[in-house]
């Protein structure tokens, strides 16, 4: 889809079509809806990033919580969303043995246990030795550092689901 | 459920239970979470409230955007949540005749397309009878002011859907 495409939806399409880019959170992509005609797949990527920076910490850590586990009880159970399920099997979370899910499960209950809310990572952009790896790792940072990082990775996976949706302005050209 | 046994739940438990006190907007629970424990009912609504007036106008708008029309397409297809279909249902929107729903659509789209997010009432507090004329009365509202009111009403919404969850802190004494 071009940009003149996205530009020509009705906000309950644009819902449709974008309302998990950010997970569980399609307030996100029917906010920045009324900022419509957007310039480019960018210019959509900075009104999303501009909204999620005006939360208030605890805004932020509400965005981290509608956030499934890696390798938890929603992959477990069937329950997670398309683009969570793609992106836990591209890295590899599908495909753990008993043992590597008895440690995805202790890690992720301490880290949550923690800072309140789930470790969120850009699953796409990291393998299974990465995750455990940054995982047991972030563990030790503290809650304010760990809310930003986290939130960082939101926007990562964003991203990558954005471009999933609308070509880039480079793709259009070509 | 008392407010003592709302502030032992988890996250996850918060979320699964309050996640839609605000229409598909889990992320406001989530974020809520984190001012825990709560003194009682009143308290969890003014902590909704004040993440509700926080939001821009285009947040405040994304909320409105989550909404389904009143006996519109998500009634027809069975895609309704729980709690908006029991309410449409209470105020009469499941048992509209042919000459009324094709009256409904032909509001709910005009009132679209003019203000770009979708009539929302509070449907428990209205019959048929009062959401039809309000309806067509607030589609001669200016758009701010119609936000203001929709969002006043998504307020109500949520107060209700909250009674239904938690025991007011009259009724734990009772």
């Amino acid at each position: 889809m071009d940009i003149r495409a996205v530009n020509a939806l009705t906000y309950e399409e644009f819902v449709e079509l974008f309302g998990n880019v950010v997970e569980k959170c399609p307030i996100i992509s029917a906010a920045i809806w009324s900022n419509r005609p957007f310039k480019d797949l960018t210019d959509i990527e900075a009104h999303i990033t501009e909204f999620i920076d005006s939360l208030s910490d605890s805004g932020k850590e509400g965005i981290l919580r509608c956030h499934p586990d890696l390798a938890g009880r929603d992959l477990q159970s069937g329950t997670l969303t398309r683009e969570s399920r793609e992106e836990q099997g591209q890295a590899g979370m599908t495909a753990l043995d008993s043992a590597e899910i008895l440690l995805m499960h202790r890690l992720n209950s301490e880290y949550r246990e923690r800072f309140g809310f789930p470790f969120v990572i850009c699953a796409r952009l990291n393998n299974k030795a990465d995750i455990m790896r940054r995982l047991s790792e972030r563990l030790e940072n503290d809650c304010a550092a760990e809310r930003e990082l986290a939130i960082e990775e939101v926007k990562k996976i964003c991203s990558l689901r954005l471009h999933n949706i609308v070509l880039s302005d480079i793709q259009t050209k070509l």
